[in-house]
């Protein structure tokens, strides 16, 4: 059964998959798994995947073909919902849990070869749908406390499958990361959120702004940990995501489709994580402010970032953003249609 | 001129390196430059770097063959020493300073093939010895905060050159994780290091140690993030690796050799990072138990872990130090002979 184990010299915690277990062996280079193989996200894999928990058919059976989004429980989940949620125990100077949650994959469509920057808009609009429905189940739920939904594009970003697809994974307790952009957040007269601030400073300032579609910003963070590194913020203050209304998310998808075309057009075959950082369940809704990060993996953090936290950015953000700025992607010419 | 940018909401440095400006097209997959090119790490190359701070040599001219270990400025340094330290700057919501520091390479052997875990363990102590002097001489200078000391083996590990090398960079801040640790060890009770708390417990328990060389404890951590994690630890608390005596480093020559020998022989051209973690030189002896850790580099950290902090590792530590206890080095036979 995998285990949350806490670090006590830093304090963070560490998910370790007991029951992977990789010997030595196990390691040696895995390949992509993509056309050679069968894929188990096209039409016609379906009972290759544990029963899915969420699809939009158009009256098919579940588990068959006739989706166009397809949510599944991840077969080897990091965290489980099978285990029962209990709080921390001592064992001699450590800290450990079992790692309740859950782990999901959302198969973004049927086409095996449509990315994020390329599929029809209304596609966009339906995974982020999914999306924002998958996170009311975790949150009426009520046995987790954070749902990370995240994506892995190409094997130098983590993708183990080829196939163009989401992760979730539900965690029992707020991430590290998370607490410490809470404070950031929190201005210290206490009125502001810090992310409002920092997006009424872009907005008028221009030179890391890659564009301005209705209701967001599109810039790349003063601080850029990774080369082109690009974030998608909402610019009305606003805590969490589930709450976004349909006509949020249909606003939002040609700006996350041409976002992400952007960067797939300038670099080919870009390797990128994609993160959708969200107010915890707990968390007040003026404690946050979502938003997505894109994060090219152009470069590979190495000794130094691992032993100070520090990154290294060769492109300051400011040239990035005039690069992707000129860049449009494959399908830009759609955006104003879908 | 580089930078110190400080993101407003998670309160972290960037290094952003302006005058590196990586556009698109600089991003070509590149090849670790080895035997291929002429390698600028070996005999009769010393003209390709720039002029050496330390090297120990028999008698020969500096920038000239005929050293055993050589340091020289990397020649795109990260952090420069020709800027001046300056305290932070506010620029809107945010801060920076300029990237006042040092980045140097300490070229481990001329043997283009050799690596950590084959050197001669003589080798290995000088390697040591050079890392003490840098130290020292940077601590004197009184100009920087804390010098990282690390090691990116292999291009899945960050690194751009074959030939073996340490990298050394010296930043004017206390960086983040270190000041983690230092607040980790210091235990409530205000009084034993927590540290030599973990040395403690691990060492009477056996399921995670890996080795007990004499004055050092070689184990996988309980919380590892990375599989096959290994920390090499001194028994004796020990805040500042720069104050370890001549015969400190004798001893810990062959554990390190061995310790990634080990991982060498057990995974064919194991890509890693090594990190020296010793105390700020501004912090107090006791407040800090200076320790090296080695990550290998054989799963890659993607959106959850950038996400939320947590790395997933699906190598339970007791089960990695059982694989380690049963490999050893190319050349742990002779690791009594040193």
């Amino acid at each position: 059964m995998p285990e949350l184990r806490k670090d006590p010299l830093t304090e963070s915690w560490v998910v370790i998959a007991t029951e992977r277990g990789k010997r030595p062996s196990d390691f040696a280079r895995p390949s992509s798994s993509g056309r050679s193989g069968t894929c188990p996200f096209c039409y016609g894999s379906e009972g290759m995947t544990p029963p899915e928990v969420l699809a939009y058919r158009d009256g098919s059976d579940p588990d068959a073909p006739g989706w166009s989004v397809r949510v599944v429980p991840n077969k080897f989940p990091a965290l489980s919902p099978e285990l029962e949620r209990e709080a921390p125990r001592r064992f001699g100077p450590y800290q450990e849990m079992s790692a309740s949650g859950g782990h999901e994959v959302l198969i973004e469509s049927p086409e095996h070869d449509s990315t994020l920057g390329t599929h029809d808009v209304r596609q966009v609009e339906m995974i982020l749908r999914a999306v924002k429905e998958r996170l009311i189940d975790y949150r009426d739920k009520g046995r987790t406390e954070y749902v990370q939904v995240f994506k892995n594009a190409g094997p130098a970003a983590g993708a183990s499958l080829e196939h163009t697809h989401f992760q979730m994974i539900a965690v029992p307790l707020v991430p590290d990361v998370l607490r410490d952009e809470m404070e950031g957040m929190s201005n210290r007269d206490g009125r502001s959120c810090r992310l409002c601030e920092i997006v009424k400073f872009e907005s008028g300032r221009e030179e890391r702004v890659i564009e301005k579609p209705e209701g967001y910003l599109v810039y790349c963070p003063f601080a850029s940990r990774f080369p082109y590194e690009t974030w998608i913020v909402p610019i009305e203050h606003s805590g969490h995501f589930e709450d976004a209304s349909e006509n949020d998310l249909r606003k939002l998808a040609p700006v996350l489709r041409d976002t992400v075309g952007r960067l797939e057009s300038a670099f080919e075959d870009v390797p990128y994580n994609l993160v959708l950082h969200t107010a915890p369940f707990g968390a007040p809704r003026d404690g946050f402010h979502w938003h997505i990060e894109i994060l090219p993996r152009l470069t590979i953090a190495a000794g130094f970032e691992f032993g100070t936290g520090y990154f290294i950015n060769p492109t300051p953000p400011e040239m990035a953003a005039r690069f992707l700025r000129a860049a449009s992607g494959p399908a830009a010419g759609q955006a104003q249609g879908g």
